[in-house]
């Protein structure tokens, strides 16, 4: 069994993996670290944690796993900080919404030790954020990917799998680019499109929500992710961002045409493809 | 107390509406008119409607209340139907998702009767259509907007506005131009963008969604819409919703902007007020 686990910023995803960890009794030892002592001193007695220190080396040292879970923007800080304190008896994994970006800065940093950090990424969340919001269920069926480098070890790569697995997570594995041209996709662009249109609505009508209906609640309901985040991974995953802003821009011009040309054929068309391709993704 | 109520067209919206009238003893007969004699039956039998028929005059005749509730591209069809039984004892009312246009097409058809004519339009609804996904509380606590024609007698307009009451909604008055300018935006405009954004995923990887979060599946919901209606709508409202797409786009450009010059700053204050904004209409 592992002895210690150490988490970098418990949030609502460090919060929820301690959580899991402790439930799947994962680790003897979840070891958080964080800036700001009361907070940790909470996330413990909320049984978040076991233990808890504001001393990098306190935290690091020891401990078979550390997961970085802070902003992504916050990596190059955070490696450059715990380096003097790596041995080859400590992984380092992360849980990054971006990993192209997190790789060089990972290699850059880290130099030889960048063999021991097995980069990964759980594709869960919540709009809210705080380790008040997290659940030790959080990861359970959902995906996790792992983006190895071509120096991590095989035992490396499965111990984080297997860490993994034991929240309730299915591992798939795939290259960074891969995995930010997906998320780009999937994850990033619907949080620019969520963020723009209630910055849209602010514009034009800041009163106007009282008429919204469910779906834009729905809709509109990633607009409440947590800004710093959003920040970091649009600054990272920049260039796939941008792109898949741009492609989808198409997209909605060719219905801005269709509208315009009241061309019913093509909006029935456009319409019933999108519904049948949601309901077999969600069914 | 009303003696018969009758409505055209039992989906989702006509058939919760019959619902909450015949659970709030809103009126002695809740009668359902529709093309297909089988689905009527249905209806009958889940209790939705009391009485049924495919026949316009029987349907209509003694009525005290008409609820056209077919989708809006319908409406000029169905009123030139009905128009030989209407009778000054007749009121009709509608649930249609935009105004300005049902407005024409009501005076244009109905002539003198179109006095009898109180446009209303319930704001709540569902992915699902049919009458099998109807609730007698869906219109519970929702917002109901009445756009009365200045034709209109008060006592028409206070007896719709008592039927919606009725059912638990929160009735309130606008012209038919700020109905569709409002909810072009926070309508028609989110169910543009989440069609837009599903036929976007499958141009570009139909498998992406097993990598897609809770996230994205809330933000898609409204893509599930049914597409009948929503081609209605986009014709119908042609102008307000493209004024709101390019309007929604240039929003979109700054954020493309502020992410191809990695402004931080602006990052952070956009997505920051999208979330305080968005935070503050759910709380």
């Amino acid at each position: 069994m592992i002895n210690k686990i150490t988490v970098i910023g418990v949030g609502l995803i460090g919060g929820s993996l301690a959580k899991a960890i402790k439930k799947n009794n994962l680790s003897k030892i979840v070891f958080g670290f964080g800036r700001d002592s009361n907070r940790l001193e909470e996330a413990q007695k909320a049984n978040i944690i076991d233990q808890f220190s504001t001393n990098l080396k306190e935290a690091v040292s020891d401990s078979d796993i550390v997961v970085i879970a802070t902003p992504v923007g916050s990596f190059k800080e955070i490696l450059s900080e715990i380096k003097p304190f790596l041995t080859d008896k400590i992984l380092i994994t992360d849980v990054g919404s971006t990993k192209t970006n997190i790789v060089s800065i990972v290699k850059q940093i880290l130099g030889e030790y960048s063999n021991f950090f097995v980069p990964a990424h759980p594709i869960a969340g919540k709009e809210k954020s705080g380790f008040e919001s997290s659940e030790s269920s959080l990861f359970n069926n959902k995906k996790v990917i792992i983006t190895p480098l071509e120096t991590n070890r095989a035992e490396s790569i499965n111990l984080i799998q297997k860490m993994w697995e034991g929240t309730g997570a299915d591992v798939d594995f795939m290259s960074p680019e891969s995995h930010d041209e997906l998320l780009g996709m999937t994850s990033h662009l619907p949080h620019m499109l969520a963020f723009s249109l209630v910055n849209y609505l602010i514009s034009k009508n800041p009163s106007a929500s009282i008429y919204a209906a469910g779906g834009f609640k729905d809709f509109s309901r990633i607009a409440s992710g947590d800004a710093v985040m959003w920040r970091d991974i649009c600054i990272q995953n920049k260039n796939q961002i941008i792109d898949h802003i741009k492609g989808y821009q198409k997209t909605l011009n060719s219905l801005v045409d269709a509208i315009e040309n009241e061309n019913s054929d093509e909006l029935d068309l456009l319409f019933t493809k999108a519904k049948k391709t949601r309901d077999s993704w969600v069914g």
